[in-house]
Formats: C-alpha cells, structure tokens, sequence
C-alpha cells in the first residue's frame, strides 16, 4: 500500500522556488479544512434549529381574546429529523477531521483512507441533502403557506423562529455543498494516484 | 491513459475453473444496470407524481354545500422542484447509461468517464436526495397533518392523489439510494486501478 502513495509534499526544483515552501500534492490541508468548515456548519445548523423558540399570543377558538402559544422545532417532525442528521454530520464532520489529520502526519495509509472517506461523504451527502431539504420544504409552507390545502404561514406572527430556521436550512445547505465538494475532492485525489 | 486501464474481463487461468466464463473485474456491467434502473426508477417518480390528478367535492365557506376541488401536483412548489430534479436525474440516467455502454464496448477511456461518473453521480445525489426529503416533507405534513400550526391532514379526502404521490417520493427514494451505489462503485471501480 505503502508504496504506491505519493509523499505529502514534493519539493519545487526550479530555481525560482526555492525560496518557496514545498508544494503539497494530495490536497491534505484542504480536506482537513473543509472537514473542519463541516464541522463547524452542522454544528451551527443544529444550534440555531434547537434555539428555534418563539412564544406570542394567539386567538384561539377556545380563547377568543388570545393565549401563550409556544412555537419550537419539536412540533415538526421535519424538523427533528433534520437535527438527527446534522448531528450525525457534525459528529462525523469532527471524526473525519481527526482522521485527515492522522493522515497527514502519517501518510502511510493515505489512499485507504481516502476510499473511506469517499464512501462515507457520499452517504453523508444523501443524509444532510435530504434532511436539508425536508426542513426546507416544510420551512417554505410556514413562510408562504398553500392557499389550495388552507395551510396558513405562520412567519408574519412567528418571525423570530422562521429567522433561525431559514438561517439553519441555509447553514445546513452550505453543509451539503461541502460534503459534495468533500467528496469530488476524495475522488479525484485517489484518481491522481493511478500512474499516468 | 489507456496503458493503465484494465482489460475488461480476465480469464481465470487456474485448471478448475477452464470451462467458467471469464471473470470481468471492472463492474462495467454493473454499472449499466445500475444506471438503466435509475433512468427507470427517474421516470417512473416523475410519470406518478404528474398523473396524482383528484377532483373531490369539499365544502368551502363560500359553498357551504361543497364544490368540487382539484388536487395536483402543481398546487405546492416542493412538487414542482421534485419533478424537475427527477427529470434531470432521469436525463442523467439514459446519458449516463449509453455513455457505459461506450466505455464497455471501448474500455481505453475508461478511467476518465469512471472519474467524471463518480463526479456527477455525487452531484445528482445531492439534488434527488434533497427533492425527495422536501416532497417526502410536504407529503407527510398532507398525511398527518400539523396540529400545533393548524395545517389539517388532506389525505383522508384526496386518497388517491396521496396514493400517487406517496409512490413517487417512494420511488424518488429508491433512485436515491442508487445513487449513492453507483457513486460509491464509481470510487471502488477507480481505486481499483491504484496498482498495489
């Protein structure tokens, strides 16, 4: 295995460079950023969604003259399934980046490694990409409505809970960005180890 | 390029096995009907979901004695973008489709289209995972409902239409789901080629 892997970082041999650094080859550093970018997004997507509270009064036809009524992410279960996934994302976001790191301290197992990571980001890829857009797709009915079924939007009295769910939907969306740049870059990093 | 690539199909050259067929080791076959089946499975989501048609009399406040209203797809956007990802899915599958047919019947190119599969294959999934998660999100609020934003359940009225689009997202999901084997079959197929 071990023999096959390119080193981390080559060398510049024009005279030009020699001042310069040497040049990295297997996007090492950039994989681990954009794990650490993963992280950080699935993380925030889950904060922000879990901090979705909003209470206002509300006329009800039980209570004509208005009540307390709370609005929180765990009325929907679209909503709790998109925290599911994004935790699951953060959690592997944090796990691949010690894994990258391990790597490029110790390359020996590079191209390995890198087949994992390309299969899990794909499946990660369908999880975050879904719950994504399920969040989304519920989050745009709260905002717009649907005059056809009598769905009425909620947004003009819930306006600071819609703010962190579209915030959360867009951070969760930068996240599914990611993993499909994550794994466009696992993929051709092996491809750049075939001999040409 | 075409130094590198493996043939297609190796003999198996130990004595037992001289009267098997020869054993082919890059998938290509796999990979065509992988990719006929997400054609199929493409267009069979967008056919159902365009066909879920419903004319039920419901009461209204304007008629208080009912009139007959029309369910289809295109009174919520989450199903019009659904429509639209599966259509460019279904596009994908046929190219993609004939596109392996060629690498088979001229495997000298075969590592650049395995790359360039594996790259668009992750881009497909991210837009069939996030449409099916945002129909499956619309779909299950029409099923059960959301109480705490008063959003009433309309498949108790509109079977049939549910019945349609419930089978789409269903099928949409199953399209998912080959795509993340093709995806990861796409990287196998590519790693494979690392010489070890």
């Amino acid at each position: 295995m071990a023999t096959t892997d390119k080193p981390d970082c080559e060398p510049i041999k024009s005279e030009e460079a020699l001042a310069a650094p040497p040049r990295c080859s297997n996007y090492s550093s950039v994989h681990v950023a954009l794990r650490v970018l993963l992280f950080a997004a699935s993380v925030t997507a889950v904060v922000v969604m879990v901090t979705a509270k909003q209470t206002e009064i509300v006329r009800l036809p039980v209570f004509p003259l208005g009540a307390p009524v709370e609005a929180k992410f765990s009325d929907s279960p679209a909503f709790i399934y998109f925290i599911s996934a994004l935790s699951v994302a953060g959690l592997y976001g944090i796990l691949s980046t010690l894994a990258s790191i391990a790597v490029v301290l110790k390359p020996a197992y590079a191209t390995r490694f890198l087949l994992h990571f390309a299969l899990l980001d794909v499946l990660m890829l369908g999880i975050v990409a879904s719950a994504t857009g399920t969040a989304g797709g519920v989050a745009y009915i709260g905002l717009k409505g649907n005059s056809h079924v009598r769905w009425g939007k909620m947004c003009n009295v819930y306006d600071k809970f819609c703010q962190h769910v579209g915030s959360s939907v867009a951070v969760a969306l930068f996240a599914s960005v990611l993993l499909v740049l994550l794994s466009m870059l696992s993929v051709f990093s092996i491809y750049r180890k075939i001999p040409k």
